[in-house]
């Protein structure tokens, strides 16, 4: 199997009561999800979990394990709910320990804002072998280690610390997409659908309806990782949808 | 353990490529967690799954196992994406067959709208036992079977199903929240926090911490299903707040 044909997946934990509760909408799956698919890798799996030690070790494990990489968000910051730190070293078997570099970073970030404290030092605290990921936004570093990554719970720091890795991961071939919209009901063509995606290897057809202007309508996404495949695809669902007498819109409504 | 200090639980799976390939936000996770809450059901746990047979059949059985319900939201429309009543069939051990009462309201609903077709009967199908949850919105209902809810994907659909099922299942106390908003950064009175959430049986604080005006601040909500011990535990935060020099505005910034 060469580069471009295997897979390479990722999973994403997202760690906190404030999703689970309903308080807080999560923006971080659909953040990590795109910045993944440009790097060549697929989102595979997510789980959201609560500020519990063993919710998070028993989540990290399984996914790890079956994963090129493991993303989480959330639980890194300087107060006692903030436990992603330890519960990570305790899948890994590792001790907790604080990273030079991080207690730098965190002394030079304060000096001007009231000083190092005990919550603040919780911060330079890694799973022992982790290096660091930059945050220019607020000073407190992302971890990675092995093939798992520490991010933020906060959106636009997460989207910091996805900058700074952007291309530094192995991946394969990006999913592609076109997307087709149609003002039909998908259940009127369904049976188009389905012979559609059966005819191209390598291409899934998603189905997506919607209700706006008083109409239905569905815009059809097709993902490959194989352009000529995609673009064949296109072309053929397009003939489909103009053959019962609908307009077919590239690019979607 | 009587009925007041049990904690009913419930899990999710959210399924579709969509979510995971950052195409679409997810809003059912939060909708559905806010709702389960106010039915005294907390929601413990959160899988996002593609349209992939094994990995939903994987999640319905590790889920419903070990939680008092199991909502899913998804992969319940006419098109050959969508196969959650396939797959909670597979995972349940029965038959799929077509409900009759489903057949019914899908034959009524497009009677005006050029009848039913194979696409459509889809949305008749069903694992076999299961009973239906009313879909005044577009026809094809929602599914119970056991304690397994299949919901739609789409976020205003599952609002109204949701909207049946309010007070239909039974529950616990509903977790009780309390929001104190200071303008501090999170990591100088984590010591407080910490303390505090200590010293209150039952109670869990949460910090979240915002970049707002040119400032930071924090929110600190208070979890708990009792009053007493919540009130008490919002009083002495505030207090430890004040302590410092700071207002503490109850309700939240």
């Amino acid at each position: 199997m060469t580069n471009e044909t295997r897979i390479w997946t990722a999973a994403l934990i997202v760690i906190g009561d404030e999703i689970l509760s309903g308080r807080t909408q999560d923006k971080n799956i659909a953040q990590i999800a795109t910045w993944l698919g440009v790097q060549g890798i697929r989102l595979r799996e997510v789980r959201v979990v609560p500020d519990v030690m063993d919710a998070i070790v028993e989540a990290v494990n399984t996914l790890r394990a079956r994963n090129d990489y493991l993303f989480t968000t959330g639980g890194i910051g300087p107060t006692h709910d903030d436990i992603t730190v330890d519960a990570v070293a305790q899948a890994l078997g590792v001790d907790v320990e604080i990273h030079p570099d991080a207690r730098k970073v965190l002394e030079d970030y304060y000096a001007t804002r009231g000083g190092l404290n005990e919550g603040r030092l919780r911060m330079a605290r890694v799973p022992a072998g982790a290096n660091l990921i930059e945050n220019r936004m607020s000073g407190a570093p992302g971890i990675r280690i092995g093939n798992v990554f520490l991010m933020a719970g906060v959106p636009h720091i997460t989207a910091q610390m996805l900058d700074g890795l952007t291309g530094t991961l192995e991946g394969g071939l990006p999913l592609q997409s076109a997307t087709i919209g149609c003002w039909v009901p998908e259940s009127e063509i369904a049976e188009l659908l389905s012979k559609t995606d059966r005819a191209f290897d390598g291409c899934q057809i998603g189905s997506y309806p919607f209700f706006r202007e008083g109409r239905v309508g569905a815009n059809f996404v097709i993902r490959s990782t194989d352009t000529a495949q995609l673009e064949a695809c296109a072309a053929a669902l397009i003939a489909g949808l103009e053959a019962t007498g609908r307009e077919a819109v590239a690019g979607g409504i």
